[in-house]
């Protein structure tokens, strides 16, 4: 990746505490602020002071449900287990060997570190890694997934492989930055599906986070047309804002069909945000013959899905977590030449002490929220 | 692709005449044995005398169901239209300004030829053709799909596109040659799951044709672990021979457990040929975290999916149809090179005249059948 | 590709005259000014009556030293030819069963319609079509490449493949549209470098129209960094309007030194367009370890080259002919969304009549000429 | 990669004397015998017993020469370092975390291990990396190239990172694994062209160890015809015995009309193992339009090449360097098939104590040595 332009090189030192307050999850739900001992960077690791972090629909799930979280092997619950993952922040301190980023500068992060020996990790596709979670006593692996597998972000400090770590640019804000990773997750589902969307049409199915910043991805990487289809009108304007070309509420209009209309016989790709139940059908039925769907959400249960409209019309279909092949650099480089705001998701900002209520706000919506930041002072 | 060894080029000249049997489908199920006129094969065209062909599962479904078929925009039935797509035969006429293959050449015939104009076409996805079907009247664009949206092979004479032709070599029969086809879909199937399958792990789901011939590509290509799942220990049998490292018979063991055992911790590919409604599931269950599917066969109805499995688990599902990306050819060069044998398949040989009786015993598997051939002399 | 927005279908008849004027090629830089007839269009084809062209400097290696054209097998001189490729017009007519485009769609033309028989053009690589400049007699394969292999531009009504076609929308000159096809091969060679360069460094080596329209194709896809490098002051300060992040004079700097400076460490990918001498060189030079290099341009002798560079740092290198793989449609719809100002590089215009003028202006860069576009009223 | 069949944990300790017999390089040519201590494996690491290795060509260029060896940051002599990385041996000792080998698994050995914090790495493209031969001091980022950046093989133990092994299958010899590496290299240059070799035309330039591993694997992927070219008649009937369909003399013979004549038009793929001055000009004349050659050996010099054959004729050129993308997996599992005789290309065998011998032979090509063995005991 090519570096964006990073904050300059202060040769800061940082005081760096003994021990910082985090939240802990409990039982299922339960979060309590305590104070643990602030961890020291290994060798390709640096300390990260984190400044901001964003809540995610999947910090709700595991703080409630525990999945995906695997802390130990089994459910992340009273183990002492620190949630959150979309975080940014300011190297403090580096581990052994590190010359890739330097004390005071900032950076985002994104969630995976393979663990860089098995298969997956050995082809590049490290959020794949088939040691995902192995990170406890005879099997520690190296696989990190700050936030699933390993102490997360709602704290005040966390330690960040190397590989996890991408520059911010200096007049970018903190809370801007939170959403690198998100946009980083949109950007992984373009990739996956062929990258080269210049002049192609893209559906966008579900106008959360991830959705709208995929319309704005999309749209920023030369898309011919992007459609976003969802339940909630102010939503689909947000996406207009970001650079959707049309919108479908699809409590009102047949989407398939509208597609069809605005692309003239089918859209090229889908990208699912939405988890849908009818979302795979949907999604088959907006495609030309050949077309491509990449699934960034699903369905809690299993659902209904027509096999033979897969396989008569030649549609592939990507599966993806998270946000692997180095995407977030690249979503971080289109933020930082500003061809998109991602900062329009923002709509709500509280405190280290406010983490619970932050994620309430997240989790109920409450006042139409879409991201929800934690700045920490 | 390379040539194959070629029948020598004998200058021969053929007696052409004008009228030939055909069999010709009725209402649904009843074909019927006509004179038609021998077409004239135009530009980028080579008329082919049948010397024998396959029936295919997708024959039995189109005689009684009509589908997959489209003649003139509808369903096949009582339009004088010939099914039967899985032939090889002998050029006896070439169209004007071809040069690629002789009178006398010994053929294989793949299904589609593509319209070459619309965007897939473009990229080289021929199977995936925008123009499917699109063969008469005003939309005459160039797509032909034997036996499915033009005249098949269950006749004496048939018109193909030169981009359907493979060579037979010459020391190969010519009811083994029309299993060319059938192994070529198997190899696509292998293709677009990536291809470079040299010491990987491969499942082979369902031990009809296309499946027995995957087994046996498979192989020739290196792979490291085959595994046939079935329920008929003969069929499971024949796949040992033409390469399995194991079988499962699905009645009698857990395939999902058993497939963890031989790989040692999941299979790389699964190569779907069952059509069975719990396969997708099956699949994601059998492979690795970052493993991919291929749907070469499907359900009759939706099926129940669990999404979140191919999601969490980052599983790449490929539907295809038919044998595209030229990999007829590849399969032809195996089989021209005796990597396996591919006649251990063909079970029964009928002649023209009992086309009908051909297709019983395909569609009731008569006696085991597995494939019955028609040869016409 | 999806449309970019067409001209309305306003089912407008044209006058067609049965002659027109044509500049053919005589001996070596002799054109003249002829009547010929109006050609007519075959299946698949459209009759599109020439609005602009613009002139290519391979259209000055043709008319004086023959090659790259072949027509009827050999060089063009004396044999009726009309050079000329970069035009954009007006659909007057339409071949049997064209219904992709409508009477009075404006176009812009693509080079090359493969033969869509050979092994490439199935696998979808039309501009490496193995029957290139078959056209003529016994051996007419279909393949077209305008004004190289067939008749081109520099008349007033021209036959073209539909495959050679893109829409221009209504808010473009006809001026801006004959750019489209330079902008094509500019997107053509950042494809098949890999095409995802959000975030990359990417260096442009040459200012000529390619490297120009490189530089804004790159920067429009997202490309992190992007310079320029050339001899000429006045052209790098077009390509930083167009935008460039850093360009390099060859003649004043050490363009392998500023690379690694600007990029902190290599350069990810290298578009050649210079045709210099040292360029492979210089490339590997500038790269990463790994990187890509794409020569769009090529000196007219051998040269001196570092094959060792090459190896020892794994560098890939793709020659290029022309604008493949439908980059020609992506290319028009970055334009059609105005993501860069092509008419930077569009400097003189002339009539018809004038064409030896335009051409000599090309030639010769007078009055700094980048592109000349004849216009024909 | 799936496991091919290892040898079966014995459980078995090892007796690990503190110090070991190994070859350093003094000055030039200079190898003398000393103790060295025996290394411990670290995190991800184990210590090899070493029980054969065999000498590369690049051996012979790094103890004369010394270079690509990088050892410090400079060139190789009077560091106490030992040369020679084709080896195998026996796994005696597992270092932390380590569950992936058992104590006793027979080994073979593959040069690269990536920094995995790259940006290459990342990709999965590890012996791209770009922290190549950083291992010292405060630059140690992780990357071992045996060999050549950190102590190879001509010794008794050696650690290794367990991304660098590959079991060997209990009935394969222990001369016979040393050839493995050797394989792969090979497996790697058809993988970067595209790996579906099925059916295609490769030639192999340079029937060396390399290059006659290339024939043997592109036959055993089904490679339609494998042409090898050379210039000693001896060496091209070995690659006949190893799967060649046609071998050239180039003394005697022209290797580009034979080719075309071969193949009917041009060759598909050419895996260039020679190292001539010609090597580029005459690959690309060999193969059709948009074929592709793999540079795996280089002239010492610049030498003249025709960048616009490259350019006009669409060619793609990978330059690469050892055996990346698990190659080496991928070809141990062929020879664990038995689909071709590696052992055909091992043509003498000495003692440890012999190892300047054994150089000698391989150099000077005595008694017309192919491969020469160092067997421990």
């Amino acid at each position: 990746m090519t570096a964006t332009t990073a904050a300059p090189n202060t040769n800061k030192s940082y005081d760096i505490p003994a021990s910082m307050k985090a939240w802990v999850l409990g039982d299922p739900g339960q979060l309590t602020l305590v104070e643990k001992p602030v961890p020291q960077p290994g060798a390709a690791e640096v300390l990260v002071r984190i400044d901001a972090i964003a809540v995610c629909g999947t910090d709700v799930e595991i703080i409630w449900k525990g999945l995906p979280a695997i802390i130990e092997g089994g459910p992340p619950f009273n183990k002492n287990f620190t949630p959150g993952h979309e975080y940014m922040g300011t190297v403090v301190k580096l581990g052994v060997g590190v010359d890739e980023f330097k004390i005071g500068d900032r950076v985002a992060v994104e969630v995976h570190a393979g663990c860089g020996r098995c298969e997956r990790c050995r082809e590049g596709m490290y959020t794949s890694c088939l040691n995902y979670g192995k990170n406890y006593g005879n099997v520690k692996k190296g696989h990190r997934a700050n936030g699933f597998t390993t102490d997360g972000g709602f704290t005040q400090y966390a330690v960040n492989n190397i590989n996890t770590l991408v520059h911010v640019p200096a007049d970018m804000s903190d809370e801007e930055a939170t959403l690198i990773v998100t946009a980083g997750t949109a950007m992984y589902g373009l990739d996956v599906m062929g990258g080269l969307i210049a002049g192609q049409s893209v559906v966008v199915m579900g106008p959360g986070p991830i959705g709208l910043m995929g319309v704005a991805v999309a749209k920023a990487l030369g898309a011919g047309e992007v459609i976003l289809t969802g339940t909630r009108d102010n939503r689909l304007e947000m996406g207009r804002k970001l650079g959707a070309d049309h919108t479908i509420n699809v409590t009102k209009e047949n989407a398939v069909e509208m597609v069809h209309k605005y692309t003239g016989g089918g859209a090229q790709y889908v990208l699912e945000c939405s988890g849908a139940p009818t979302a795979i059908n949907d999604a088959s039925r907006m495609l030309k013959r050949g077309g491509r769907i990449c699934l960034a959400a699903f369905p809690d249960k299993e659902v209904s899905v027509d096999v033979s409209a897969l396989v008569r019309n030649n549609i592939y279909l990507f599966g993806i977590r998270g946000e692997g092949k180095s995407a977030t650099h690249r979503a971080a480089s289109l933020m930082g030449q500003k061809r998109f705001d991602a900062k329009l998701i923002h709509t709500h900002t509280f405190s280290l002490d406010e983490v619970p209520k932050a994620i309430s706000y997240a989790r109920e919506r409450i006042d139409d929220a879409i991201k929800v930041v934690v700045k920490m002072s």
